[in-house]
C-alpha cells in the first residue's frame, strides 16, 4: 500500500445533488477549525440560526442544522415526531416519499399510503379523503420538490388540509430550499428539513431543520423517549437552543458549518426572491433548447422545477452512454434516473451556483453534439440558440 | 439583518477534540465537490477503506467512514448490533459509557452495568462477574480511552474475556484510535468506531467504523429491522461495500471525506508506531512539567492516556478563569472536566497534529504564568525547562 492525496477533477455538477460549490464556500471550509464550545464559533452558531430563519421564511425558534445529510434530518423529524402506533399518512410520488414510509415503520409508527404516480404531483382530493377516513390519525408527510423525478406539489395547499383535519405536516424541502420559495410560516409548515448540497450550493453533508410551536410541544409531550440519541431533539436543542448553555451533546462539524454559514450569507446577499428568479429564468432557457431539440420533459408544465428538470431519454438512446461521455468529454455530471425512471430519463439540476447561463449553453451544446453523434432523432443544432435567444 | 463572512481566530486546540488540523487536511477539504457517484470518487473510496483498515489495523470488509460526528458512530454499532431484548453489559468509568447505555435503552435492550469509579480504568474481574451473572448476555460495551477522564482501559484482555463467554464486543475507540495501539483483529474486536477530530487530527463531523464476519452475520441475522434508516448498515453497505455497485444510500459528505483521506494517508506517511511513539514522547515531556510545577494527574500512571491528560486544578483556582485566559491571551483551548470532574479537572489534548513539542512547551509557559499570577500553591517557573530537558 502507498496511498497519495487525492486530487478529484473539475467537474460542472448539474445532476440531481451535490450541485457546484460556490469557491467561497469551500474556501469558508478550509478555515482553521476551532472548538465546538468556543465563544466565537456561539456567535458563528447564532448566526446559522438567524440565517437559516431567513431561508426558510420563519420566526421558529427551533431551527438548526442537523449534523448529518438530508437523510437524517429527515429521520430527525419521523423519530422526534412519530409516537409508537400514531398512524400517519405519507404522500408518495417518489423515491424520497418510499423513504419516509420506511422511516415511519422503524419509528413504529402506522403508514396510511396515498400513491400518485411518479412524475406526477401529489393529488390533494387523495390526501383529503385518506384524511376524512383516518380521523385519528396524527402526521401527514410529504415531499415538496420530488428530487427523483423533478416534480413540485403545492405545498401550502397540503399543509392546509392537513391542519383542517387536525394532523401536523412533514414537509422535505431537500431540494426545494433556495431554488423556488419554501414559506415555512405562511403555510404553517411544522416540520421541515431540508440539505446543505441542492440550491444552497454547499457541499453535502448538513441538513438545516426548522420545528414550529405544535411540533416542539409534539416532541415535549411525548411518552416513549426518542429512539435515536444522536437525533433526539430534546438533547439537541441543548447545544442549539436559544439562550442555551450550550451544553455538549456531540462534537458539531465546525468545518461543514462553516461552509453551510457562507453558502447562506451568500443567499442573503442575492436575495430569496432574487435568487427564485435566477433558478426559473435558467430553466425557461434550458427549457427553450431541450424543446426545440424535440426532446420532452416528464412533469407537467405547471409542476416543473426549475431547479431539476426531468427529460425523457429519446428512443434508441442508451442512457449511461450518454452520461459518461458527458463526464468524460465534459467533465459536466447529470443524474441518471431513480427507480421508475431509472434508464428512461435524464435529471439535469440547474441548482444554487450551478443555475447560471454557461452551464444551460455547455450543457445544450454538448448534448445537442452528442445525440447528434449518436444519430438520435432530434432536431440537431438548434438547442443553445433556442436557449441564448431567451435570454436576449 | 446583514450577517458577514465567518472568520475564525487561529486557536492552538488543546482540549479534547477538535484537536489541531494539519493545514494539508484544510486544503484537502477544500478541492472541488464532485458527485458521490462519480467514478473517480468512487476509487477514493476504495483508498479510504484500505487507509482505514490500515488505521484499525485490520482486513474487515465492513470498515468505512459514517457521515457523521462519533456520537453517530456509536449508534450505529447500537442499533445494529442490539436487538430487542438483549442483554447487554456496558462497563462505565466515565461520560461515553453513560451514552452507550442510553444506546442500549434506545435500541430496545437491557443493561447490565459494570460501574467504576470516574478515573479508573475498567475492571476486568468486574465484567468477569457480570459474565457469571448473565451467561445469557449478548454483547459487552466499552471505552478504550475515555475522553472524559483520560484513562485507558485493557482493551485485549476485555474482549478475551466477553468471547470467553460468547459475547460480542462494541468498543469505543474515537480517543484512541492514531495515539495509541488499537488492534482490530489482533484483539479480536467485533465493531468498532472512532471519530475524525481526535488523534487523526481530521476536521469533525465523521466517525470511522469497522465489524469483523461475527457482527456482520448477527446483523445479516436480525430478527427485527434495524431501528434507523439512515444508520442500517445493510443499506449503507450497498453504498461502501466491497465489489457493490455502489447504490445511492445517502449524498456522501464528499468535501469531509477528502478531509478524512488526507489525515489517512499522513497517518500512512508517519506511520502508526511512529505516531503512537510521538504521542507518548510529547505526553512524557508534558507531564515533566505538569508534576514539576506540583500539580497531580487524576489517572495511575499505568493507566494514563498521553494524548488526554487530566490533571488535577489546584486548590483555590478557578477552573473557568484560568480557560479563559489560555483562550483571550493565549488562543489556547484546553478542556472542562465533564460530569463528576466538572470544576475538578483539566483536560489537555496532545492528540494527532497538536502533539508535538511546540504546544508542549507554550501551554506549560502559558499555565505556569497563569498560575503564578493567581498566586496558586505551585513551583513557579521550572515547568518549562522541566519539558525542555525531557526533549533535550
Amino acid at each position: 500500500m502507498k496511498i497519495s492525496s487525492f486530487h478529484p477533477p473539475q467537474r460542472t455538477l448539474m445532476g440531481p445533488g451535490p450541485s457546484d460549490v460556490n469557491p467561497r464556500i469551500l474556501e469558508a471550509m478550509s478555515r482553521p477549525t476551532i472548538g465546538h464550545l468556543d465563544p466565537e464559533f456561539v456567535r458563528m452558531m447564532d448566526e446559522m440560526k438567524e440565517l437559516l430563519q431567513y431561508a426558510f421564511q420563519t420566526k421558529n425558534k427551533m431551527t438548526m442544522p442537523i449534523s448529518a445529510p438530508g437523510s437524517a434530518g429527515m429521520e430527525c423529524c419521523f423519530v422526534n415526531l412519530v409516537e409508537p402506533g400514531d398512524k400517519v399518512i405519507v404522500c408518495q410520488n417518489g423515491v424520497f416519499g418510499g423513504r419516509m414510509k420506511e422511516n415511519v415503520v422503524r419509528s413504529g409508527g402506522i403508514v396510511i399510503h396515498v400513491d400518485d404516480e411518479w412524475g406526477q404531483a401529489v393529488n390533494p382530493t387523495k390526501l383529503e379523503d385518506a384524511l376524512k377516513a383516518n380521523p385519528d390519525a396524527k402526521l401527514v408527510a410529504f415531499v415538496h420538490a420530488e428530487t427523483s423525478t423533478g416534480v413540485v406539489s403545492d405545498a401550502k395547499l397540503l399543509v392546509e388540509l392537513a391542519h383542517r383535519y387536525n394532523c401536523l405536516t412533514i414537509v422535505d424541502t431537500v431540494t426545494s430550499l433556495g431554488g423556488i420559495p419554501v414559506l415555512v410560516d405562511e403555510w404553517g409548515i411544522d416540520a421541515i428539513y431540508s440539505g446543505s448540497q441542492k440550491c444552497l450550493s454547499c457541499t453535502p453533508g448538513l441538513s438545516p431543520v426548522s420545528f414550529n410551536k405544535a411540533a416542539v410541544d409534539k416532541i415535549s409531550q411525548r411518552k416513549h423517549p426518542v429512539q435515536s440519541w444522536f437525533l433526539d431533539l430534546n438533547l439537541v436543542m441543548g447545544y442549539w437552543g436559544e439562550g442555551a448553555k450550550r451544553a455538549y451533546h456531540h462534537t458539531a462539524p465546525i468545518n461543514a458549518l462553516y461552509a453551510l454559514h457562507e453558502a447562506l450569507v451568500i443567499l442573503q446577499e442575492e436575495g430569496l426572491e432574487t435568487a427564485w428568479e435566477r433558478h426559473q429564468k435558467n430553466h425557461q432557457a434550458l427549457r427553450n433548447g431541450i424543446e426545440a431539440m424535440g426532446l420532452k420533459f416528464i412533469a407537467k408544465e405547471n409542476e416543473r422545477l426549475p431547479q431539476l428538470n426531468t427529460v425523457t431519454i429519446p428512443e434508441g438512446v442508451d442512457d449511461a452512454t450518454v452520461r459518461n461521455k458527458l463526464l468524460q468529454d465534459y467533465n459536466l455530471e447529470i443524474g441518471a434516473g431513480l427507480g421508475a425512471l431509472a434508464g428512461k430519463a435524464w435529471r439535469i439540476g440547474l441548482m444554487g451556483h450551478a443555475s447560471n447561463k454557461t452551464n444551460v449553453l455547455l450543457f445544450l451544446g454538448a448534448l445537442d453534439s452528442i445525440l447528434t453523434g449518436a444519430g438520435a432523432n432530434i432536431n440537431s443544432g438548434v438547442a443553445v440558440q433556442a436557449a441564448l435567444d431567451y435570454y436576449a
